[in-house]
């Protein structure tokens, strides 16, 4: 289960700055993010074995380059060192990445430096995974709920979350989890879409694609909201005609309101029964997201966040507020695989659903193996995983999506590899597609 | 008030990476923070006119680089643009800053980038008050209520705090305000000292510390805390020995519990008396805190925090969930004066007393602007500055201290500008002091 050997030595960690250029298409956009350029910063950790470790935290463009330079402000942590002995002590190493004594300074665990041990850490889990020629999730699902549990920091959640009770949690789910396995292998698990509504989509576009990804078997749907009430009024409609009310709605407000505006503005909206209204205030304020979930609560909607939640602190409180109803952990904003554990089992513990958030790059490839593996170890029920066909042929073993399920990964690792074509082209601002840009003045290259 | 002409057109915006090897002298150690080098960004603002803005970000040395580039990417938001201008909308250019559409992703509005915003923003403070040619303290108290509450962003507030309460606060304040700028110009503003208790100070020095600091006029101390409880219990004895019981004494643990070992920890010290206790536990836990505080209250003991609280949105939760019964605002973590002002209402409206983290770099400087304007325009009562004497030689006007008092400052701007002396021998690497360190060996170049 845990690797050795002295050529699990880390002889280099490389980083790079890969950028698409989304904002061409107006995909991804939302009521707070306009033009995103979908980009990561992709970490690669060599070992004298052979065996690499991919890892991606994704960006919106511009900053890549500053995240990407927190990641080599790291680098010093990992260089030099033995994976097999990361891999025992992984909680150990974990706390050297997000403590350390003056890096701390500029986060903690938190914005840019968090995002760079994101990126880090899932490369650690990939390399884990192809260590062992396994699928990420099943992994995790093979592991001891003894060794899972010890790749966790419990700083900070002890109050809510023990090593113990984390472990019990674990072993009470343990029945029937072949059976589980078997049948993720069978039918896959359930997606819903945000595919049919970013902001920049025009009311033709959002039919068609409504259409589309009905035909394609899809049952949920995610709708962005907030830029003002009349025209979503109108695209509530306009999709509610489209998938029904037998089909689920969900609305996205993107953290465009106050308090009190989002419990008026959502209200104005509830005849048209979403599921939850995700994101309708800054993810950092637990007790208004709170206030929010009460007020909507009588109207049957729930509130859901997490894609920006900086870390397991703040997800701690929002579950212990009951500030929200769906929890949407994001696998490369949080401190990587480790970290997120941490989320599922306190989500488990309060009793919260968790839906993750994916889309951008590399998203959906990873927060599968992260659902699978809860599914089939935590929780033994299935809820969904978002869905945006977006930026998958750039990785070697891409998320397949069919008949609206994840087909389980069979691949090892953690999905995390990019093509090398995807890196020829895109990285920023060296690849061949930049550079074709920049002279077809299509983009300017940002220089400083 | 608002400065105007052509020759305000900001034309370039210069960052450099300033650090000074403190590690050398354990100055600055903490439970956390065990090898500080204090170091800061700082930012220029060059004017047409000749006139420059001078703003910095305090942090500890690894990752100031980050910071540094996390400027330069927002660069693009100031250059070319009018100064006059950005202060006639104020809130609307820091809003630019903070919610730019791609760069959001890596924060919003915390750490890295955050810490960048402070330094521009600061920058642009003490360009105002060097046009106007007072300093900026001054600048705030002869500002209308109207137009310093312009300044302010309300996104995420405005169910705590309206534009319209925070004028009317302002406005309740004017009587006697000439009375106290006369007092504070004669008397100054009482300062408190953590100079006697960092983490690595032997117990000699201590005693040595505190019976210079008595001597100086000093009546309040803060220790730092939270290594091991016997260490612990043998320094606050030794403190309270030095400067008795008829003085305050203030204790600080720099994060390093979790909820309940907080609780514990600080009852076994509850009998000598501390007035608070710093940083419990994690910045970002609100609701631990509030239970934190619940259990202390019984002792006598207040719960303080906010030199790393990332924004106003987690103040606003720790005053309205009764987490923090002092409110230490720091001068260059959230996003500069702006955001800084809101949390002064924010605290005067829940009745906490701001009691402003200092030390650093810069940071002294800083907060006895915020201070003074605060008692003179908004409080009309005086509490306590921190005040650590390390770094002010590097500044052209250094904050003063005589007597236990920080005496108002007089020559224009906002106290921020280094010495050209100070650039030259310690930007990084290639500062004069550096570049002599690498070659004696003393410390070994970070290179990527």
């Amino acid at each position: 289960m845990i690797p050795t050997g002295d050529d699990l030595k880390i002889i280099s960690v490389d980083v790079k700055d890969i950028r698409f250029p989304t904002s061409l298409g107006a995909h991804g956009s939302d009521a707070m993010h306009t033009d995103p350029d979908y980009s990561c910063v992709y970490v690669t950790l060599e070992t004298l074995r052979g065996v690499n470790g991919n890892g991606l935290t994704f960006t919106l463009g511009r900053g890549t380059d500053v995240v990407r330079l927190s990641v080599m402000s790291m680098k010093h942590l990992l260089e030099g060192r033995n994976a097999g002995e990361i891999f025992r002590n992984f909680s150990q190493t974990w706390r050297s990445l997000t403590s350390e004594s003056q890096l701390r300074w500029i986060g903690p665990e938190k914005g840019v430096t968090h995002l760079a041990v994101a990126a880090i850490v899932n490369a650690l889990w990939d390399l884990w995974a192809k260590l062992e020629g396994v699928p990420l999730w099943r992994l995790l699902t093979n592991m001891d709920p003894e060794l899972l549990v010890s790749t966790i920091d419990f700083r900070y959640i002890s109050d809510v979350l023990t090593p113990r009770e984390a472990i019990e949690m674990l072993k009470n789910a343990q029945e029937g989890k072949q059976e589980r396995i078997e049948e993720l292998l069978e039918r896959g698990y359930p997606a819903y879409t945000t595919q049919v509504g970013w902001m920049g989509y025009s009311d033709g576009k959002i039919r068609e694609l409504c259409t589309k990804y009905m035909d394609m078997g899809f049952r949920a749907f995610k709708l962005k909201v907030g830029r003002d009430i009349s025209s979503d009024v109108k695209r509530c409609e306009l999709v509610r005609k489209e998938i029904g009310y037998e089909n689920t709605l969900m609305i996205d407000a993107n953290q465009i309101w106050d308090v009190n505006e989002a419990i008026e503005w959502v209200k104005k909206l509830a005849h048209f029964k979403p599921l939850f209204i995700e994101e309708p205030t800054s993810p950092d304020d637990v007790l208004g997201h709170a206030a929010i979930a009460r007020a909507l609560r009588p109207l049957g909607i729930g509130v859901a966040t997490g894609e920006m939640c900086c870390n397991r602190v703040l997800f701690k409180q929002f579950l212990q507020a009951g500030a929200m109803q769906y929890c949407q952990i994001d696998s490369a904003r949080i401190g990587g695989v480790n970290e997120i554990l941490s989320v599922y089992l306190m989500a488990k513990k309060f009793n919260v659903p968790v839906i993750p958030h994916a889309g951008g790059v590399g998203l959906c490839e990873m927060v599968q193996h992260l659902q699978m593996w809860e599914y089939t170890s935590l929780c033994k029920s299935q809820k969904m995983i978002e869905f945006v066909d977006q930026q998958h042929d750039q990785f070697v073993h891409p998320a397949r999506v069919i008949d609206a399920k994840y087909t389980a990964p069979t691949d090892p690792g953690y999905s995390t590899e990019l093509t090398a074509e995807a890196i020829e082209n895109y990285e920023y601002p060296s690849g061949k597609e930049w550079q074709r840009m920049f002279q077809e003045g299509i983009f300017q290259e940002i220089k400083y």
